[in-house]
């Protein structure tokens, strides 16, 4: 048995002597799950036991503490991961997971993105601009009118074109149907323009149809694959993404998982889920809702969704943060200072009637 | 396309005026996520849009409104239908969904659980009483120790025997090796009994692998299986649910699904996730932490998991609570009370100390 450990850092509510039992806690809770004091096996005592490693106070009402595991538990399989870091505390009110902080043999076994920042961009072509992404939208078009828009955005200059993360099979646009039609009119565009837009298929769908939904999307010509972990699983994504018969790049879209950020005492860190687990997961990008729009994140919070997605994880590639919603032409410089130039701008439809402006403004 | 409705009930933070324009929000932000003045088309004005049917105040701080969408947006399909219902709202604050009204269509679609009460009991050869289940742990230990385990809880009458969630395919205690020895050391012990006791594997596992793990835990002779849809996804757990090959009860484990229900004005209630979800999603039973042990769920909670569980919904089969920790031999009288007579009772490990007589209790 391997003796390497990895550690999490865990927010934990309470006063310090309360945080401390409730850390102590979670080295069994997430391990064994059993009274420790019946436990007598030194094996299982001295390497299955989580350990606390340091406590200290974040805040009055808070603390920090970094908990470590030993690999072994994890099986060296993504979901047993999960379990491992998250599984039964996330019943218990008052732990927050912030971060990862992986060791040599889990750095090695999670191959992450498959094309990350650079696979991406030479995939597009595009050397150093942010990118822009747009949706085929609204969900009850038919496939020719969503088609109709992906082939204007292309025209336009929108380097990546998604279907809208609610439009899967429905028979008012079948997916076989939509994604054969929407490729096509974006290489259609491709060959007037001169440039590799990629459409990404959406491909959130029934467990046992999902590994054949992504192959008839290559097959159909789609450059890129939408998929929604929360929906469908964190291992489908990475088992997608590490298929070398797909070899695509996959936008993660966050549905399902908000219930997991929106609280500073529960659930997990923005950095964590939307950052590290995403691209441990697989994710080439991760669509989020901006700050300033229509939902609740903040300035900070989306801050530290791109540092996650860019923070030194062994070879794990660095991935683009992808903030949606809230974008338009005058927010373009106070953007480009947050998240700087590795950034993908998903951009409503609405700003399309720009032209292509905001590609000449992007690449000044 | 199809005019059929379905409804979900949610419960908005905020005074009257405030939850009537969020539920109008849902009613976009869930289907054609777009800015509704800019959409002219009639068809999905009136059809796609969801609609909301009531509202009206819950408390001083909470109103309950009734939206319902229309079942083609679902596409039939259990990952876009969860999308549908909570996708983008679970990153919006002060949403909580709290049941769901299927439709004729949906309850068609959705096949549930394989056996749910009435079948599992077939299988057990058990009618009337509560069913007894208990877990073999810790992890860490060798699959000779586990089997040996499963052994002795199947002579002394536990009638569901399920590997603890977090013992998967680790490599003190591998998922063949393991599985192998614990269902003969059941087999072994059943033709000692004569009775039919369950051993449950788990089999989360990678997405490549699930289907696999379940076909060689059934070949092995396995009885059941362990799966946290938090984990795999709720559409894997369907997807095998439904798979006439594989044909083995499922016991659903809430692993990493916590947060969703801790909150009372976020995520998703006990009710609608380990209840009516859960169920849609094929598990036979729901193993949720029991009001007062470890976790922090209310007796109301508990007992509204099991209304879930058992509430009308079409042809879809009740299925059994598994309430599990804080059990003690000097409280079965008081959880006979509130969970009636079709419920699993997950013991701990210690409780079979008392040997047979907790059956004899129970039987009585």
């Amino acid at each position: 048995m391997l003796k390497e450990r990895f550690s999490v850092i865990y927010s934990i509510s309470g006063s310090r002597g309360e945080a401390s039992k409730k850390a102590k806690d979670i080295c069994i809770e997430q391990t064994v799950e059993f009274p420790e004091e019946l436990i007598t096996d030194s094996l299982i005592r001295n390497h299955i036991f989580g350990r606390v490693e340091s406590l200290h106070k974040k805040d009055k009402n808070t603390c920090t503490a970094r908990i470590n595991y030993n690999v072994e538990v994890s099986g060296f399989e993504l979901v047993q991961f999960l379990n491992l870091i998250f599984g039964n505390i996330s019943i218990k009110p008052g732990i927050r997971l912030e971060s990862l902080e992986l060791s040599p043999s889990l750095l090695k076994i999670f191959k992450g993105p498959r094309f990350g920042r650079s696979g991406l961009r030479r995939l597009l072509g595009i050397k150093k601009r942010p990118l822009l992404c747009t949706a085929v939208k609204p969900l009850g078009l038919d496939s020719k009118r969503l088609a109709g828009l992906a082939y204007q955005f292309a025209i336009g200059g929108i380097d990546i074109i998604k279907d809208d993360h609610g439009i899967t099979n429905q028979r008012f646009s079948p997916f076989e149907e939509r994604v054969r039609l929407c490729a096509k009119a974006v290489q259609k565009a491709n060959e007037k323009t001169g440039k590799n837009c990629i459409y990404a298929a959406s491909i959130n769908s029934p467990a046992d149809e999902i590994i054949e939904r992504a192959r008839l999307a290559k097959g159909y010509g789609a450059g890129g694959l939408l998929i929604s972990p929360g929906l469908v699983g964190f291992d489908t994504m990475r088992r997608i993404a590490d298929d070398d018969t797909i070899n695509l790049p996959i936008l993660c879209h966050p549905g399902l998982l908000g219930t997991y950020v929106i609280s500073k005492k529960n659930g997990i860190s923005h950095y964590a889920l939307f950052g590290q687990i995403a691209r441990m997961a697989g994710a080439d990008a991760m669509i989020f809702p901006n700050y300033g729009g229509r939902f609740s994140f903040t300035k900070e919070e989306c801050l530290s969704i791109a540092k996650g997605a860019a923070v030194r994880m062994g070879k794990i590639k660095p991935i683009f943060p992808c903030p949606g919603g809230g974008m338009s032409l005058n927010r373009v410089e106070e953007m480009l200072r947050l998240y700087g130039r590795e950034v993908i701008f998903l951009i409503g439809g609405g700003l399309f009637t720009h032209g292509t402006n905001l590609i000449e403004n992007l690449s000044s």
